[in-house]
């Protein structure tokens, strides 16, 4: 995406929506009008999943994190354009999770398409590496699921082998969630395109 | 595979190579002419696999498990066509290898293309199913694998939940081997023909 120099400002001026400088750090509940349970999905990339989910369940708050500023844009749009009173936004690196939520305030932690990091040098950046667990397994409520899809076949391997040697229990699992689709999936243009070149689309529930 | 009335009489006349009626239940280690390590496959079919396998380790013992008499016949006519000495063949229903092993005299289980058992109602019968894995895991020395392959997503995923459920520890992991396939997999028969329909081969190593 186009590196936009307007792009902070822009998100500034939403700042009932989005929060660029950790404003609601250790207090994010003060960001929502309504006190209702809390799903974050780290790494929102255009933000279709989040906003499509936030429409369909007012009655929970949504957390969208995502670290790029110009990827960050469109999804305040969407969240504009669909007047979502139920969704915030963060631009913040997952590395500073802990650093922005309490312990045991988050219901819910979902992963979509994440960056797969192929070199193996580079793994430790993949957002199911035991360090990114651990977080959040510390923000979650006891119980509570971490949800992810991947139309990438080496993250899914990696991602399987970090969750079950941390220990987390397996919910559910498809390795074809095109296959006899579920009415639930939320089809991003991202998994639109990726399917149709022939990927499989992988999917996990998994508890700590 | 078509009833051979003879089946019983045949396996019988090769009783160095099959053991019919249990008779070296508790000291499959007479059976063999040497004392090396043992590795057993639940479920041999055709036989393709363990036959490959036994050529090419002659310093592992190998036991081929099967509940059908007249396919054990058709693995009967490989060890004796190829001369292994160091494969032997159990006719014997998986659900009875405790009855049949000692504790800790295994040093790995193979589960090849096992039957997927569709129906929830038949899970038990599946070969991932906890109560085969309790088996293996007492008839396995400690930190041995068990190892399992299939081009069944729905077993597949059934044995990745139930693997890990039972506290299991995944050691490696693919999604999809004929994919960069590596110099060790042994293609039986049914893998290339289930390959070639577009099957992906799912296989995974794990721990108890």
């Amino acid at each position: 995406m186009r590196n936009k120099p307007w792009a902070i400002d822009y998100l500034q001026s939403n700042n009932h929506i989005v929060d660029v400088n950790s404003t609601y750090s250790k207090k994010i509940k003060e960001f929502f009008s309504t006190d209702q349970p809390l799903h974050i999905e780290v790494g929102t990339g255009m933000g279709t999943f989040i906003t499509t989910l936030a429409q369909r369940n007012p009655d929970i708050n949504y957390v969208g994190i995502e670290l790029d500023k110009n990827v960050l844009i469109r999804v305040t749009e969407k969240v504009l354009e669909l007047g979502l009173t139920n969704v915030r936004l963060l631009l913040l690196d997952a590395n500073t999770l802990m650093d922005y939520f309490n312990e045991d305030e988050v219901d819910k932690v979902y992963l979509n398409f994440s960056d797969p990091w192929p070199k193996n040098r580079h793994a430790k950046r993949r957002l199911t590496h035991s360090n990114f667990l651990t977080s959040y397994k510390q923000l979650l409520k006891q119980d509570s699921i971490v949800e992810f899809k991947t139309d990438n076949r080496g993250l899914f391997e990696f991602s399987l082998m970090s969750m079950n040697a941390f220990g987390m229990k397996f919910e559910n699992l498809d390795l074809d969630v095109h296959d006899d689709e579920h009415e639930d999936n939320i089809r991003t243009e991202y998994e639109e395109k990726f399917s149709q070149r022939g990927h499989k689309i992988y999917w996990i529930q998994a508890s700590f």
